[in-house]
């Protein structure tokens, strides 16, 4: 395996072999290291249970400004599978540590440190390359500090998921009270997410699910989150959608992650002048529409990644949207399933986030 | 034929069944009717060529606000036949007088009238049905006073064509000096436009036309109107247009009035970031797009429907707008090409419309 890349990060020297008279030099410098660091490595793209493996990195320098930190957790997402395969569009080179959001305590820090403190809980913002390892060295700007009231599995989600879902909220149309939007998808985190803020918001939601053996269970599991209306793809199968509306206004808004015929039934929904804002593709099919709805039904289709807002405007606009869900999840007001995985496990965790075991919660890797 | 919708229009009283002593009254009244009006009328919906009649219609009051106005010319667009056949979403209850834009002369005005003079070249404002008949009776501000140093056919077509044109480049995205645009059916009136109104603003155009016989020789005058590049469908089938711009920066906006494989092309060329806005389906075909487009791409798909627009602010935003684009013509920056068709002509104007005998420049009907 060739880590030349890690190799220039530097060396921890070893305290023993220098003289007792530089102890206090030493424990300075010791202390201006981090600890090496277990990380999960790919040193080529593949499927992300053949390519990727546990591997010990070198201690890396502390500088005046850094802060280390030891990661807690961290959640595979779809997107980390597809970098590891080398489908995704923006991906790191190869050999890489992978994973891109998490949640860590601070271990350690440079002397010009300020704001952070050993022991606060820290997550990566903007996220970035390589959260799947037990220590990670960067620049205090890079961290931002979060509450240790919530569970870290939440602290360790809150960027990529629940901040999708409030950005397309609120980036596309102004939704107000007694609005609704409708997605697919809907079971999703990003689903689950969008149904609850758009409760807070007075928004009503309209959710399309496929047809599945337990369809009428996860219905009534989708409502209780606080979903207004629940189909499957089969319901919707009839001329007029509208019809199904049961006194809930034709959405403004609609979102898409699985594009084909489902991006077709949000398409259906949507009022005259709406939105719909596509922000993955399960089903790998395009989405299709009429010229006519384009010219006299005045829908738009837009996109949205976070990876590129989080790029331009991460501190000032992002760092207070994930405070505001951070809150949401220590008030009980936003919530999603999780399963928590050993890091020593990485491998069926990563099997069970690939979809090979059958349905399982979102997978968050404990370190 | 039923035009009982008609006959409530009120009759003009025969002077001559009226005693002398009244003559006065009779000037008077009599001068308050529009003279009768021979329109082009159908009364249910389906090929043009096979439902339009020309109908002699009764005279019509002339209120205190009201201007009569004769019309000179009236161009067959392609909305004017769906309308007729009944495809196009808003339209007229049948039986209608058709025809949607035009030009006319002040004929006579009601007393209050103090804006408009007799002999004014006027223009309805926002368009409206009817257009194709001799004798028009509307409020005083429903029309728009136009120039008469240019040819009757420009001020007849100046709104629906050009208008979607202007209003394309300017409402969608921030055209500045340098940028491009790109566009399919680059060689309809609104495509000709596109291109000379683009380069008035500094902005380049790249054009694509659909493959035919004499391709060169359609290359060669869309140059001359002033389009940087133009290319035929099938010269865009390779696999990276961008090599093919020539120095031009990427366009930020396109155009599509076809649809299918040719509104893909126009999505080919778009920089990141970019909107293609469809304003037209002469290919009957849907607009496809994948979902990387429009996650990593960020590329938006809109719609463009002069109607709805005009429905909304045609006084205060597009009547300056129309009075630029007269200018533009009356100073030789801005051509197309017409066919002025006699009124008595109007079905064989209306099968060269139709596409029945080849291809013939925009049709105009002169009264």
């Amino acid at each position: 395996m060739h880590l030349s890349k890690f190799s220039t990060w530097r060396h921890c020297p070893s305290p023993c072999t220098l003289s007792r008279n530089l102890s206090n030099t030493i424990r300075a410098f010791a202390a201006a290291a981090s600890p090496p660091s277990k990380a999960l490595v790919y040193e080529q793209h593949g499927s992300p249970d053949q390519v990727l493996r546990m591997v010990d990195l070198p201690p890396v320098e502390i500088k005046e400004n850094d802060v280390c930190v030891r990661m807690m957790a961290s959640p595979i997402n779809p997107s980390d599978i597809n970098r590891m395969e080398g489908v995704y569009p923006v991906r790191p080179e190869v050999p890489a540590v992978a994973g891109y959001e998490g949640v860590g305590e601070v271990h350690s820090l440079g002397s010009a440190v300020s704001n952070l403190a050993v022991g606060d809980w820290v997550i990566p913002s903007p996220p970035s390359f390589g959260t799947w390892q037990t220590y990670i060295v960067k620049e205090e700007s890079a961290w931002h500090k979060v509450s240790k009231d919530i569970p870290m599995e939440y602290a360790a989600t809150i960027t990529v998921n629940p901040l999708t879902a409030l950005c397309m909220l609120e980036n596309f149309s102004e939704l107000t009270y007694g609005d609704s939007i409708v997605q697919n998808g809907a079971t999703s985190i990003v689903g689950q997410c969008i149904i609850q803020l758009a409760k807070i918001k007075g928004v009503s939601s309209i959710n399309i699910i496929r047809d599945r053996l337990d369809s009428e269970e996860v219905k009534e599991k989708t409502k209780k989150l606080g979903a207004d209306l629940v189909y499957t793809e089969s319901q919707l199968s009839v001329k007029n959608v509208k019809s199904l509306l049961d006194g809930i206004p034709e959405p403004l808004l609609g979102f898409n992650c699985i594009g084909g015929d489902s991006a077709s039934l949000v398409l259906k929904f949507l009022r005259q002048g709406g939105t719909m804002v596509t922000y993955g593709g399960m089903a790998k099919k395009p989405i299709t529409m009429s010229t006519s709805s384009f010219i006299f039904k005045d829908l738009s289709l837009r996109g949205f990644w976070l990876q590129k807002l989080m790029s331009s405007d991460s501190t000032m606009v992002c760092r207070p949207k994930m405070d505001y869900l951070l809150n949401l999840v220590q008030s009980g007001k936003l919530k999603y399933e999780m399963e928590l995985a050993p890091f020593s496990d990485f491998n069926i965790a990563l099997q069970k986030a690939m979809g090979k075991h059958g349905r399982h919660p979102k997978q968050v890797i404990k370190f």
